[in-house]
């Protein structure tokens, strides 16, 4: 049914066939010895590649479900969030439709924010948890993350980052950072196919969470703890993607390393960022541009349908700029395990459609 | 790292090479045309299979968070709940999670719920959402729904009912039964890996839904709503269950037939159910005894965890009793692709083991 197109947007992202494969294991039953022994071995690996010795819980989510947990599990008083993006404005409506109480901090889109911006906000002692998006993918504004634990563990400010299209292509130390909770999924820098979410969560956030009211049940933090002793899950975990991580993941520490990962996406992001400069112009601040995925200023006008449309008949999937950004700018991802070859190949397949720079 | 073992559990269920090989088909953007074609059509086919017109939505997550969200979109005033087993009582726990007000009626482990039961309780006006498990997993008790409907209908209660565990093996007319939310799940009769759950609810459900408050995000009906209209969903879908479960049910009626299969899960059911009297008793009532997967006592006092090794040595995973059950009984699923003659050989195996009947 599907075209075998080359993913050029930030997430879903192309999976590797052996990778993908993993997906069609026999399966196996949720509360079975096999499946602890998989789910154990599974968060292990989550927790090296997060830097953490916090719990890691696994669930049948996108990783927008994780989100509402951190929400629901972690503010009491109020939530502060930093919106620079379409991404980081959702977290904060996920706080208002969870009937929470929320302020946001409004940074431009294409900047990123800095401790000195939330330090006032937090020292007033009117809140009990931070939201910041990593990597704002809409806006390809990666936040540099130094500095903000601090402030939050001096105001008992609980941490919560969104690494969706991060984690696995940078380096993000959870535990130096002071990170409390931590959102991922598989679909990103992971390379392997959506279906499964992940959230690294500190002690701090356990201790808030046992006393937390109107949690509900899918979300709760409780539930997963309770069942992270067995190495199983509330309800039943979506095992393809599972088998498919576990073993993406074994393959990245053996064969590329993961600082090689890290390294190859700065690569591809330096380059993405000099083509960029070169054919058009960086949409985001290039003190935080990110080193997954590159948002280009659309500042010759192109069409940029009739350039999705080239570069689907040349076997490509192109981003467009996300929402109120479509047609003004437009991604290229840099992401999983995309190599510099595919990237170089594509960016020349652009210019060739849309011709030098006048 | 997996023996390939048949899977004598009530879910996940043994996939098909065939079906399960899809899950493993290259990835393709979630807001892609492609992935709009994949969407559309496995929603048509559900409506098939649920004799519905409804909404049919799908999302990553088990069929428990589409349990949640039926509690969040439909309960304003109080919830009824049928519990008559550990899965009803977690529905009733999940309203209580939800900081819903809710009832229960108990009726006896082993037995089903009759519209006369609820009759009362629902003509007082109180509440505003019943919830029934069509599919008692852990006692193997089926409920009948007919005349649930009318009554609720009757006082401006929205049926809910899960059938996580029948729904593909049993015929269940959603539109006739007068069902408001239908929640289901792939890794059961479908017999389709998990991570994927799809969920039925009516127009009286989506105009109640639209006035709740508190909802949250990821279960908020509205937002699903909201992307139907366009093929897609509101966060990134389990595209591998999803590509996987529309081979499967455009197999199914292409090559089985609905009909056939309900036909063969009875006539399976039967079987086991002649074979459980004659080595030792039927646990559940045999007027409501499931079609799906049979619930046997353990009146010889087998040790069950001897069983269960014995069969695992020749390649079978045993399902014992759930929760407060196990060890007194043992239960025998007979559900998705599994043949007439597996399921033979396997009791027969079984019967070699314990021994004829003293």
């Amino acid at each position: 049914m599907f075209l075998d197109k080359k993913l050029f947007i930030p997430g879903p992202v192309d999976v590797l066939p052996d990778v993908a494969t993993q997906c069609a294991l026999p399966m196996v039953g949720h509360r079975s010895k096999d499946y602890a022994e998989l789910h154990g071995q599974l968060v292990e690996r989550l927790k090296k590649v997060m830097h953490t010795q916090n719990k890691v819980f696994l669930s049948a989510t996108s990783s927008t479900g994780w989100m509402e947990a951190a929400v629901r599990n972690c503010v009491g008083k109020k939530a502060l969030h930093v919106v620079n993006g379409a991404f980081s404005k959702r977290w904060y409506e996920i706080s208002l439709a969870c009937d929470k109480k929320a302020d946001k901090i409004d940074i431009p889109w294409g900047s990123a924010a800095k401790p000195a911006d939330v330090k006032v906000k937090l020292d007033s002692g009117e809140y009990d948890a931070l939201f910041i998006t990593h990597n704002e993918t809409s806006t390809c504004a990666m936040t540099p993350l130094d500095g903000f634990g601090e402030i939050c563990k001096k105001n008992n400010v609980l941490l919560c980052v969104d690494a969706v299209s991060s984690m696995c292509g940078v380096k993000i130390e959870v535990d130096r950072l002071g990170i409390d909770v931590l959102v991922t999924g598989t679909q990103k820098c992971f390379g392997v196919a959506p279906g499964l979410a992940m959230t690294a969560v500190s002690q701090a956030v356990l201790d808030r969470s046992k006393i937390m009211k109107d949690k509900g049940f899918y979300f709760d933090y409780m539930q997963y703890l309770k069942h992270d002793a067995k190495n199983n899950t509330p309800s039943t975990p979506p095992i393809p993607q599972m088998n498919s991580l576990n073993y993406q993941l074994g393959k990245i520490m053996k064969v590329e390393g993961l600082e090689n990962r890290f390294k190859r996406h700065r690569e591809m992001a330096e380059y993405t960022r000099a083509w960029a400069k070169k054919n058009f112009a960086l949409y985001t601040e290039e003190w935080c541009s990110s080193d997954t995925v590159t948002c280009i200023v659309n500042n010759r006008n192109i069409d940029l349908g009739t350039l999705s449309s080239r570069l689907s008949d040349k076997g490509y999937a192109f981003s467009n700029g996300y929402g109120d950004l479509k047609g003004k700018v437009f991604r290229v991802p840099h992401m999983a395990d995309r190599t510099m070859d595919d990237l170089k190949e594509y960016l020349e397949t652009i210019e060739k459609i849309v011709g030098p720079r006048p």
